[in-house]
């Protein structure tokens, strides 16, 4: 009797010891169900804030950075809206199809988007004011698939060229400025004209504050730029790289050009003060403080003189 | 006595088991407090993010915008600083009274006080450079309860006249964008004369540059516009969809332009592209991404002919 | 044979509940940790967020209003950049070192070098477009060290003049402002000739808009620059006190300098929006609504006049 009582006993106990469980179980998993599926999105969200600060770059900053080099206003800006116009929806288009290694989710698409975009901005800067607004959108067509080639044959291992992981280049500075660049002294060669190209294009009085702004705009979200896809834990130490790079590279422009020219040229600060940005770019997340600060100091030597 | 030995270990094992389980429960619950009370303040900072996205929108985008439409510069910023600086703090204090239905929680209301902002510029950019400061300002006491009023029609069911959830608006294209334009057209017919109206206005060189500026600050944070108020997983889909639509609208707008005035006019770049952004605005959580890119391509051949 | 039997899965029994328990702690700390990791990045992101909003305010902001305040256009510009480059490297390393009181982590110590910054330029404000470049950049080293040795004396209890936290000073009204428009003074009375100080300084056409935009995008990221270091939970509340401030402050402003000079200055705007700004800076986390409009809408009563 006393056996059977203490095998209810023990019955009841083991029951309520697997229906606890089962509780703990459940709830546990329905909090981590919650907490990591609200984390995600928390996550996502600061990645599409980043995407938006890239926008900010590509429309404002090169649109008003290039109105300034080429001394063009209303038309670099137009060709930068169009550009970005043909160039996001076609890359989007195209890995959709997974045509070049596996296709991206969601908001990392879209960055990759804008960082097609900004190497096509870089590759037309080069003819800036120099072709007919069709021209740069054939231009935008024809870009953005070797731009994604390269990109895979970089960073995907695309046709086993490269091992994955195998290139460093969290800022994209290779494969967004380097391709873009190159890309660009190739349309200069084959789409204009010797004409065309000595064409001396005018200036006007207050573009060059608008290209302060535009060169500013781009300072300031550079670091977002560079720590779009990086793992969230790592966005404030990238970020604080690229902020110290960009300031070590403004001072050794300035420095550089006071020394070169005995005066101060805007277009230096413009362009090597980003040069800083770019060096940083490929390394931004390996790089300790020191380290950034010298990156910034002295590539801007080699590209401003 | 073994039997009571074997007692004593199963009130021991009984024990430990309830302590274990009181243990975890406890851990429990405080990670789940933790998780979800430190989960709620990270959304509710992102949309104040967003918030201040909406800011430059308003400030500097619509600014500068105007500055364009109108050729008005210093006139036109200083009208828009003080019709803001009315109209937000008069929603949140009407709101805050309930009478147009139930007031909401800070941030929120905070959002939707810069959505009636949005649409009063809107509706105040029909007669800018035509009224006086003061007239702004009693123009904006005047708007904001009416707006209130439809919105409350419109999305919360006030009066009864709608069902809640019957109207899907969240970029507020018809609450914001409609309700503003039909207002502003009602203020021209009442608050002008027809001298007024006709009156030319003056443009100068560089305001085509700043109202490009204002274009592009808008392009640029419409995204965080339309999501603002979404919940935080669908934000990077509504993102997308909104660059995509205003991506096709910018293309549309150009071909548009060129093909029906044989040139681009950048007035028409600033007002058929934003069309894009009102047009998805409506629907902007629905829509695939296809869908979006035609409806971006569609819309502006409405409004821009 | 029956007792051990029992004894058997008593034993099975004790060894599945603790293995059970291991399994259930060993997810739940993973989770705890996972959960609590993500957490504190999230908000380190969110920060980074804010640090950027400023860096807008310090480049893009201070640097078109100034080129207003003075008239100055691209001297102002370069000289913002100079000043913010020498400065915020150099408050991070002397930060590091440890010799004015604790050193901070990553991304707090970037926002409070942002503010040092911020202050160094409301300093040089005084004498801009007076003095030459590599002046400004002396000034930047000799304040920074300054600025550190007053932060730490009022908000770290250095040298035990104060008590910590007997300073209500969030955003940095006190230590930022005040420290820095003193600074400037003394600047004004020892490094300029008198010759220096009445030179007239010429402007230009297009200078206001830009300082226009200047102001607005000091206005619309300052609610940013007062929650910088505020915890998470307070961030929403303490942006709703700063944009309801600054509205009542604006339009203060506008009625003031109406009634004063008969005419709206833009430079009264400019200067008194930004004081209501200032005004609720130090208490800014303190404040509810009512107030945050009052403190708005009477201080500028004393600064624009």
């Amino acid at each position: 009797m006393i056996r059977s009582k203490e095998q209810k006993v023990w019955d009841m106990n083991r029951r309520s010891f697997i229906v606890a469980s089962l509780v703990v179980m459940t709830l546990f998993v329905a909090l981590a169900g919650s907490c990591l599926a609200q984390e995600d999105p928390v996550v996502e969200v600061q990645k599409y804030n980043r995407a938006i600060h890239i926008m900010v770059m590509l429309l404002a900053g090169f649109g008003f950075l290039m109105a300034y080099i080429r001394g063009y206003g209303k038309s670099a800006l137009t060709a930068t809206l169009l550009l970005v116009s043909v160039g996001i929806p076609l890359y989007i288009l195209i890995n959709s199809t997974g045509l070049f290694g596996h296709t991206e989710i969601d908001i990392d698409r879209l960055i990759l988007a804008e960082f097609a975009a900004a190497s096509l901005l870089i590759a037309t800067g080069a003819v800036l004011g120099r072709l007919k607004m069709p021209q740069y959108m054939f231009m935008a067509v024809l870009f953005i698939p070797f731009y994604m080639l390269n990109e895979w044959i970089l960073l995907d291992a695309g046709l086993g060229l490269f091992q994955e992981g195998a290139i460093a280049d969290t800022g994209g500075s290779i494969v967004i400025h380097a391709f873009g660049a190159l890309f660009g002294l190739g349309i200069i060669l084959t789409m204009t004209t010797e004409k065309e190209y000595k064409k001396s294009i005018p200036t006007d009085a207050t573009s060059d504050r608008f290209s302060m702004l535009g060169t500013m705009l781009l300072w300031v979200f550079w670091p977002s730029f560079c720590a779009a896809l990086v793992p969230v834990g790592d966005v404030p130490q990238v970020a604080i790289n690229v902020i110290l790079a960009l300031c070590g590279s403004t001072l050794a422009t300035y420095f550089m050009s006071v020394f070169l020219r005995k005066k101060l040229e805007i277009a230096d600060i413009a362009n090597a003060t980003l040069a800083g940005g770019v060096a940083i770019g490929a390394t931004c997340d390996f790089a300790t403080m020191p380290v950034a600060v010298i990156i910034g100091e002295n590539v801007p030597h080699a590209t401003s003189a």
